[in-house]
């Protein structure tokens, strides 16, 4: 079964990369409200592909974006249940101007395709849907049971999923949840979750007069919220790299001492890291090594900024207000309300006079961890090492998947996040790819995993 | 003669209004280069409504916008030269949403004209327009000889102004500049400026990595633009009012006694200036009363603010450029490349790795203070205190009217600053007006103004 599913995989190569490119040209960007018609397009479209090669598929909509739900559930008596989780919507591309192909025109460039998201998720899924259509096409079943659960609310929180998934919870329950919406660890070298960091995404407002005035004849005397704001965000970190914000540690569990020598065998480059972004070295944490700073370690960004006058040339104004959007990675033990508690305690007590500061919190997810060494991983080690021809790792991500932890608390099921992005893959910004090479040996190890998964079954059925 | 031109200005009243909103209705946004074809339009119509009032006009093309240089020479010989200077370029209407009513549609609402210009300049460069027209449609004469030089790139630093008046010297000579672009002290309260800011706005980018990044995958070791952007804005000002760059009070001349007690007499309510903008009280350095502070000290407002993203919802990123104008008004013995000088020393001294931070001056001035207790002066209080029944006070200007000090320089004169805006009149807001009782007031008081100026070339002679 699996050397036709991966002749069938390497005849079809053009037929595969021509699906993805009609997925990528639907500009679903989930947190347009002009593009909701997009989103929902791409549900149906998404809906259409999966009954086309065998399985069944609903788009159900909820108060956000449709959830597509497909099934597949011919597997033998006994066989396990796998649960492929995924989201088709996408970020905004903004800035256009830096984008050297159209966001939405899968481009070939030295072996990469580009698109926004051709790496975060749409090139990622795809993966999973030829996977499994290479299996269909070729014997006409799997060796698994398989959900697919594929959301359009990803990158704006998946607040319709929860409830989704208490409602569906009976369909949804399955024995392994495979998610592909993350990166191998360098290229050649696949990788196996073991930790994602959560999220608290907040919108900060400084507000002062009743409107914009003249900066000549009310400047010194008016209390400017451009440079509040600038104020008040430069008090949330110390400079280098730590945030400043009172008891903000005292929920943070220090990694532990095995999962900091794993990350250290890890022997990353941060020079090459570096230059891949144009930088010359990387910043941060003194005490902690670049990817600990990066996956266990919480951090504050300003992600965006705006007040006043910023067109072109001169405008004397003093803005009366001014808006930042600001968020902060999480670790075990915080949580996106402990943050907000901390954060608002911080700004009452910043002495900004006559600015009042108004805080908002966006999006929260929580942090999570892999549970170790299970059979699942093992099963996905065995599949990935086949393919890639390199053990793979247990890195982490800075990222965030808010639905992963609540995937674990509501359908159960061992978790494997098993990505085939690369660093430097533009994920969120201009210019996102993804390696043909790995979408090709992606869908190869995942036709490998199904039969990993199954066979394991069989396996714990022995034992 | 002075009767007549009064009489003729009450039964033309609706006359003015009409030709003004016709004027307020050219969108002449010297900023854009969209408008520069209206900036354009602008002048050719206020060379038209020149000569059919009797002077002769030309628009002089610059490598900017076009300069108004009218001209009216039937003076008896020996009479004295004045030049009113103005400008018909106005700042832009953005944020368009906070307008009650359009911006270019003149409105009257409860005695007050509203529209973008209507103070700042275009109404009170009609008050001259208008009472000329008064007395040579009345009498066919003026007792004094008048040029007008009326610039469009007033509100984008005079760019073009020092050029021509070098180049038109000599037909711009004259023994007084009479410049109504400022504000009365109050309502009734006539004002003949004492003193004026000076300005140095800068564009501050702050740049690290070569492009937006994922502030998951990437947040602990990339330095993030905007954060090092508003560390950097935040270390310009101490909280307290007072610019923290080093060395940068060095060249401030602290404001003489007598000058701190001619402002103290003026009673300045802080508590209704603060509730006109929607304040509970004003801010600033506690150690000088508000009117010195606006008009006497130096200050440092960011004036706009943006980088990453600012769109609807929820996108995280590390932005890898962050922009913000940042400006200082100057006072006696600044200078706009003194204080480049201390700010690029600043930022040069800041602690922020991984982020380079480009500086650009887009615009200077001088400040400027009066020549106490001339004649000019004493002909400025009589035209005044006869119409508004108040004694005009001495007062100061925050703002900056860059050509002031050059037109010094370059055409000699005595410099009267009479104007008649109002606070609260939202100059560089959305909002912008004037009051109709102080348009009405304002043209009989020039009518009288050039009696008086007229008279003094007499007394001079006589004395």
């Amino acid at each position: 079964m699996c050397n036709e599913a991966l002749e069938w995989l390497t005849s079809h190569a053009a037929d595969v990369l021509a699906g993805l490119n009609q997925f990528l040209a639907i500009p679903s960007v989930s947190t347009r409200t002009e593009h909701r018609h997009d989103v929902a397009r791409c549900a149906e479209w998404l809906g259409s592909e999966l009954r086309r090669i065998g399985l069944t598929a609903e788009c159900h909509p909820t108060a956000g974006h449709p959830v597509v739900l497909a099934e597949w559930r011919g597997a033998p008596s006994g066989a396990a249940t796998v649960l492929i989780y995924g989201h088709y919507d996408v970020q905004p591309p903004e800035p256009l101007e830096l984008w050297r192909s159209p966001p939405f025109v899968g481009t070939m460039r030295d072996g990469r395709l580009y698109a926004r998201g051709a790496a975060d998720d749409k090139g990622q899924l795809w993966i999973h849907l030829k996977a499994l259509e290479a299996c269909l096409a070729t014997t006409g079943r799997l060796p698994v049971n398989v959900v697919l659960l594929l959301e359009g609310e990803e990158e704006i929180g998946s607040t319709s999923l929860p409830d989704f998934l208490a409602a569906h919870r009976e369909r949804l329950t399955c024995d392994y949840i495979v998610i592909s919406d993350t990166m191998m660890f360098a290229p050649g070298v696949p990788n196996i979750l073991g930790s994602m960091r959560g999220l608290a995404y907040f919108e900060l407002t400084a507000r002062s007069a009743a409107t914009d005035l003249h900066s000549g004849q009310y400047g010194g005397v008016v209390p400017n919220a451009a440079t509040a704001l600038a104020r008040a965000l430069s008090t949330m970190l110390d400079g280098e790299g730590r945030v400043a914000i009172a008891g903000f540690y005292d929920d943070v569990r220090e990694p532990a001492e095995s999962r900091r020598r794993e990350l250290a065998r890890l022997r990353f480059d941060e020079r090459v890291f570096a230059s891949e972004v144009g930088l010359e070295s990387l910043t941060g944490e003194a005490d902690y090594g670049a990817l600990e700073r990066m996956w266990l370690r919480p951090t504050c960004d300003v992600n965006g900024i705006e007040g006043g006058y910023t067109g072109e040339g001169v405008k004397t104004v003093i803005p009366s207000s001014a808006r930042a959007k600001v968020s902060f990675r999480l670790v075990p033990d915080q949580t996106p309300a402990g943050v907000e508690r901390l954060l608002r305690a911080h700004l009452a007590r910043l002495p900004i006079p006559g600015v009042r500061l108004e805080l908002r919190l966006l999006h929260g997810a929580l942090s999570w961890s892999a549970e170790r060494g299970t059979g699942a991983v093992g099963a996905a080690r065995r599949a990935l090492a086949a393919e890639f021809e390199h053990e793979p790792v247990a890195g982490g991500t800075g990222g965030t998947i808010p639905i992963v932890p609540e995937l674990a608390r509501h359908v159960g099921g061992e978790i494997l996040l098993v990505g085939f992005g690369l660093p430097g893959e533009n994920a969120h910004a201009p210019n996102e790819w993804i390696a043909v090479e790995n979408l090709r040996r992606g869908m190869r190890a995942m036709v490998g995993l199904y039969q990993e998964l199954a066979a394991l079954r069989g396996r714990i059925g022995s034992s």
